[in-house]
């Protein structure tokens, strides 16, 4: 999804003329090739002999090996990106090694909840920020093209720390994934003993639910390798629902309103 | 927003040729006829008396009181409906009132998170299910009326028991707006420490806290008068965030992702 939208909008800007595919699987490698979004499949090691940009676009427990991999090959003249969620294991990983200054680690900060090749679309980034981490440890003619790319896409790049940008992404993306499945779970659970609950579902249910529909294979290795971030938030969370809780079954409607109001200054970060 | 809606989609339709607000707030009075909403806004003794089809929109809890009055002005050739998401107390209050038979208890499943006249949208209604409570309590003539106005609006009637109908909103309705309220304020809190945690946000968190923007006039009320129903759900979700937890906690790669795969069988019932 990420790594074909990338592809399509690329040759949309007339920044690729030649896109090569590394994908594991048969299915949808054919599938990238049918819907135009790479031209061809190649391994790994020769797609990377002959790409000039290199894009790592794979389940985030995968990335750090895949870019000491390739940087291991990498020239001087070739840069390679990625676009996980996940930041500091990934730029630990890479930290002592020789060609460092050829990686530039990035965050597109879109999504949908599809995967897989036919959810890419051309009108993906556009207006979104991309996040690039450690900016320093890339060489300026590197971060130079990856910022210009970004940029022709309509992405606004805003650097951080790994560190910040893991702690940033737990609260403002990953906790978000884990309620949507937590709330699937809870109504799923009660349509053992309410056959007709999902009659009723109104919008709100559907745009809080949404994120519950993304791929388990996406977002398994995202919670387990940012933990103790997205365990940190999730305490957070958990304890703010008691304490509406508490509220409600106090019938304390000043405290819950109190709350609620507190809740919707959210407004000023949401459009 | 709920009401103003029905009024602009009535004349739409061509179903209403004057339209009469009742309006505690003067603002929202006079912002009422100055969007075209209402015709004139009068007290509520007067618009009982001049009304063919009498609609009760307002916060949950004052519905039932307003309902009973209703009522006890009410003529053979009146209908009074009401469009709260809540019928458990309210169908109790009117169940033996001489002119029950003349209430419709009505919950058209649309909304928005704003409030007021100026969120009120002839767009509203269209292609959604409206919930029709203990319809065998209602006359004839007064129930075929309702139901053809909002099968014109282009709603699906359902049918419930007042019971059965909040049990299945605080899972599908009311779960969404708290958990949406709760993530707002575990995000707010961090906010403290990060300053500029809210660079990030992206198209995920919004829809998933879209619903923290709601009036807390409008959901204090649902939340208390709701009460065991939503404590029941909020429980069950609350337990399930705490599995997810302790999966993320012992590195359970399988059960997460076992979780996260039943929780996307939700997609059977969304879009």
């Amino acid at each position: 999804m990420i790594g074909g939208s990338l592809a399509l909008c690329l040759r949309e800007q007339g920044l690729a003329e030649r896109i090569i595919g590394v994908e594991r699987s048969a299915a949808h490698a054919s599938r990238a090739i049918e819907l135009g979004i790479v031209d061809e499949v190649m391994p790994f090691d020769a797609a990377i002999a002959e790409a000039g940009l290199i894009v790592l676009a794979t389940p985030v427990d995968s990335i750090p090996t895949l870019a000491v991999k390739a940087l291991n090959k990498v020239r001087a003249d070739q840069t390679v990106i990625d676009v996980g969620s996940i930041k500091e294991e990934l730029c630990e990983m890479i930290s002592r090694h020789p060609s460092r200054g050829r990686f530039v680690a990035t965050h597109p900060m879109w999504g949908t909840e599809h995967s897989g090749p036919d959810a890419a679309m051309k009108e993906a980034f556009a207006g979104r920020r991309v996040v690039i981490c450690e900016r320093e440890q890339s060489d300026a003619d590197a971060l130079q093209l990856v910022e210009d790319i970004y940029r022709t896409l309509g992405m606004t790049p805003i650097y951080m720390g790994a560190e910040e940008q893991d702690i940033h992404c737990a609260y403002i993306s990953h906790i978000s994934h884990i309620t949507s499945f937590a709330l699937a779970l809870t109504v799923l659970e009660k349509e053992r003993e309410e056959e007709h609950i999902f009659d009723l579902a109104s919008a709100g249910f559907e745009s809080t639910v949404r994120l519950a529909k993304s791929s388990p294979e996406t977002w398994t290795p995202i919670f387990l390798r940012n933990k103790y971030n997205v365990l940190d938030v999730l305490g957070e969370h958990i304890h703010q629902l008691q304490v509406l809780r508490k509220m409600i079954e106090r019938d304390d409607s000043e405290g819950l309103t109190e709350a609620m109001r507190h809740a919707g200054s959210i407004r000023r970060i949401l459009k």
